[in-house]
């Protein structure tokens, strides 16, 4: 076994190729690759619009058993499969998420993937990249400016100060922030009102950025938010205060998918990233949809477990664009297993066959659920040094009897040569026309059915629980044309219930409804059940007190 | 004549070369130049390093009179005047400031020059461009994230909550939060205080990044600001939080000139705008160094009028960099003059030779005090369609009378053709040696003699007034080790003195110090005389209501 490399020595070590070369692979001429640096790029958007009657490519998604402490390698596996695909002659694009900048100065920062399957420039990708954050911070930032600009001029549209629902954004984890009023100290600054500040990502900017199909569609659905209401309740939206164009002017170089390159020089979009809770947790629809149309494969993945991650990915966006994914992976460890099976984190270098199969039925209902979806299923089991062939000899067993097949992947310590037998299969399942996509409920079914039926058929809850005022709030919308509007859950990550601490495969559960939102532009309705943190706090030692630049010029505590 | 154009549609037409043909004839290497687009690039910092020890080219200042509603092109003669070098065969780079974004949602965004002196991409230029401002906003509000964090964990550094004087910065016009509260909502969002934001140009980190030699330079500076004191007055300074690497991790780029080109294809630097009343109202010193080590010659401008503007570039920026300015051009026109003399803004179109006489002394009053520090003065006069040949003659013979000559520029319509004439009387001047730069004032004098020195020699005013607040601050700051920092007046641009209302050469007023402000990092002492808005707002019909894309890609409305 080779020397012992952490992901930033692997990452800094790495022989990236001009971005340009890897553009000249995809076919996308220099006028139309847009340079920042020489080891990232934006495709031009006229680039975009020549390619739109080229055949698609085969999407593949990578998802994950629910997420745990032990760590589960869902981007590791999604880079790694991409290289692996490479490799085997198959020309794969891999898609994924950008970092958000705020929560690096907290805790440290992470890669995108890890060990030998990892994107770079990872310092670039961990801080400004090319800029798309703080763009959509700026539009967003405008829109609520001329909020308090129109009601300090007069309120025309007559806003309820009551009822606005526009907060501010900023690209920093800042409490003092969460809570807040404007408009002191006089005339001249506005009125008083209470307000507040979210971190970037949750904006429903950037769920629209991720959801637009170009421009023009960005433009329609920035125009649709719904940022305030009358005393009457009904609805102010963006279009009403005039912000819509100039958003679009600020985002329009935002909405341009980034090009870097894996360790191994194959190609990745890089691109949007909203919450995975308040909204769908998926790179953006304009890389995923560029991506079909320069590789045979495009590998993406999407949040947290496949309860939330892949329930959105197939009813929010696939949905949305019209994608019919090829195939699925599901990337479980089987130190999650143990985990899900009642180990504590201290012992999970004990081997422990029985608490493996104790947890992989948490494995199972999401494989049950994927194919649910009409997608092929395999399973990656993601290596770890430590994990005994007796305990993934129990993964496999079990796996098998679930109608599907489970591939031990070493991406993380060789990159793609660890993953060739899975980019096998996956391109085995792919190009074997299996795959009978269909979301989970149709466009037309009421709302609270639609959130029944993702409770039943994805948690395998017993019901959903709902007071009146979320039930009338849901039949409001309804009444006002946003009946045929997806669901967005946001709920734990780490359980199918909306307890954090219910491992496993839990049955006889509840999901209770704490709040409804809607948001009209990125054209979903939220389902808030339980505690969701908008904007977070630094940690008592933020890791920005370590992060500095050293001798060389690197960046030293940031990973 | 040509047909009319506007800026924006010069800029459009514009055949720009691709930055590193710009980048070549610097003699930039590739590797060197980091692209930003195909009109935009960045340079590197090796590259920086590696050609320190190149002789300087000689430096131009370009400054005016004080500014009138009229215009007077200070930005268009930089660029018309090293468009004008470069025709005439000397080697010349234009060193100019970047735009702040918010405000262009406000009023309409300015072109970098104007008519066919101009720099351009315009519209970047006008948005994100290099996203250098967006770095700065992100390192100032991760201090303020870690101060109210550091409270919050306990605050062991016994911050005293009602003086921290580090707010928060938004790069966006928005009155309402100039004065808000934070920390509302209970125990997990910190403790309650008073706060507020200022626009991003305001920032203290703005200026340091103006006026960094380099990298460590700029961490030292971050780490010297003050940020609040304790209850015994004691100072707590960005280091004490461990901000300051975190901080020039998010600036490293930030911090790296950035290279684009005048309508003529030569090069200009672009980098850096911190205001012109709390700041020194100059681009950066690195690209005014780096700039010197590239050309023969270098072309910059300084805020405001001379007496602002000039001022501070001679006693902070020289005085720091030690630079040596060769020649100083004084931009007047015939309307500014006539508005100095008494005219209306709307009575501009009438030939009025007496009114151009009598507004003749401001100018006189420039010419004298930029001679005073030593640097030769020619007077370029900004030529605008309807400006007789009798009132440009007015123009001439006072300034011939001032000890210098005035030259007729038609650059506005001609582009570097229309600028020869004052080309070669700036190259012969920097050429003969007669520069023997001095700043007005020795580091060792006691900061309020300094003040009085620049009330008494630039404004020509009696007498300094301040109360015994003012006074013992300035004192307490001299005993604390500040007494030999060089003061930053901030103070109405449109005046001598501190009335706006008060044209011409007015003399026998006085001086009233409201407030003085210590930045540390920067390296200097603001003294406020007068209101000074550090965060906008927008107008009743604020400029991004008409701001879209058109169908063609364009940005509307921003001009």
């Amino acid at each position: 076994m080779a020397e012992f490399k952490t992901d930033i020595e692997i990452a800094r070590a790495a022989r990236k190729l001009p971005i340009q070369d890897i553009g000249d692979r995809l076919g996308i001429p220099a006028e139309h690759l847009l340079p920042y640096g020489h080891d990232k790029a934006k495709i031009g958007q006229d680039f975009i619009r020549q390619i739109q009657d080229r055949p698609d490519g085969k999407l593949i998604l990578v998802t994950s058993i629910n997420p745990t402490p032990a760590g589960e390698g869902k981007s590791t596996t999604t880079v790694g499969l991409g290289d692996a695909l490479n490799r085997i002659g198959k020309s794969t694009v891999v898609c994924i998420r950008e970092a958000s900048l705020g929560p690096n100065f907290g805790m440290k920062g992470g890669a995108a993937g890890g060990g030998r399957a990892q994107v770079v420039p990872m310092e670039d990708m961990n801080l400004h990249f090319t800029g798309d954050f703080h763009a959509i911070t700026s539009a967003h930032n405008l829109l609520t400016a001329m909020l308090d600009n129109h009601i300090h001029w007069g309120n025309s549209l007559e806003i309820d100060e009551r009822r606005i629902v526009w907060r501010r954004v900023l690209d920093m984890n800042d409490r003092a922030l969460r809570d807040i009023v404007v408009g002191l100290g006089g005339v001249g600054n506005g009125f008083t009102r209470q307000a507040g500040f979210d971190i970037t990502v949750a904006s429903e900017v950037m769920a629209i950025l991720c959801l637009a199909k170009d421009l023009g569609d960005l433009e329609r659905r920035l125009g649709d938010m719904i940022i305030a209401y009358r005393r009457d309740k009904t609805p102010i939206r963006c279009r009403d205060l005039k912000a819509d164009g100039a958003m679009t002017v600020l985002l329009k170089d935002a909405m341009q998918p980034n090009l870097v390159q894996t360790l191994e020089n194959n190609p990745a979009l890089v691109h949007g990233g909203p919450f995975g809770n308040i909204a769908h947790g998926c790179n953006s629809l304009i890389a995923t949809t560029t991506a079909l149309k320069l590789g045979e494969y495009v590998v993406t993945e999407a949040g947290f477990g496949a309860d939330l991650g892949a329930e959105k990915f197939f009813d929010i966006k696939c949905r949305k664009a019209g994608l019919h994914p090829a195939a699925a992976v599901i990337v479980a460890t089987v130190r999650a297993m143990k985990m899900n099976g009642g180990v504590a984190r201290e012992d999970l270098a004990n081997e422990d066959v029985e608490a493996v199969e104790n947890g992989c039925p948490n494995l199972g209902r999401h494989i049950a659920n994927v194919k649910g979806f009409g997608v092929p299923v395999v399973v990656a089991i993601n290596h770890f040094h430590g994990d005994t062939d007796a305990e993934i000899q129990a993964v496999r067993e079990f796996v098998a009897t679930q109608g599907a097949e489970a591939i031990v992947c070493t991406h993380w310590a060789e990159g793609g040569a660890g993953a060739e037998e899975l980019a096998h299969k996956v391109a085995q399942l792919a190009d074997s026309g299996a795959s009978c996509f269909a979301p989970l409920y149709p466009d037309d079914m009421p709302l609270f059915e639609k959130i029944e039926t993702i409770a039943r058929r994805i948690y395998h809850a017993d019901e959903v629980l709902a007071n009146t005022t979320v039930r009338e709030q849901l039949h409001a919308w309804e009444a006002a044309g946003y009946g045929h509007l997806p669901i967005c859950m946001a709920k734990t990550q780490y359980s199918f219930s909306t307890d954090p601490n219910l491992r496993g495969a839990p049955t006889h559960h509840s999901v209770p409804v704490r709040e409804v939102r809607l948001s009209a532009g990125a054209g979903f309705v939220v389902v808030v059940c339980g505690e969701i943190m908008t904007m977070p706090g630094l940690p008592e030692r933020p890791a920005a007190e370590n992060i500095r630049l050293d001798e060389q010029g690197w960046v030293e505590g940031l990973f």
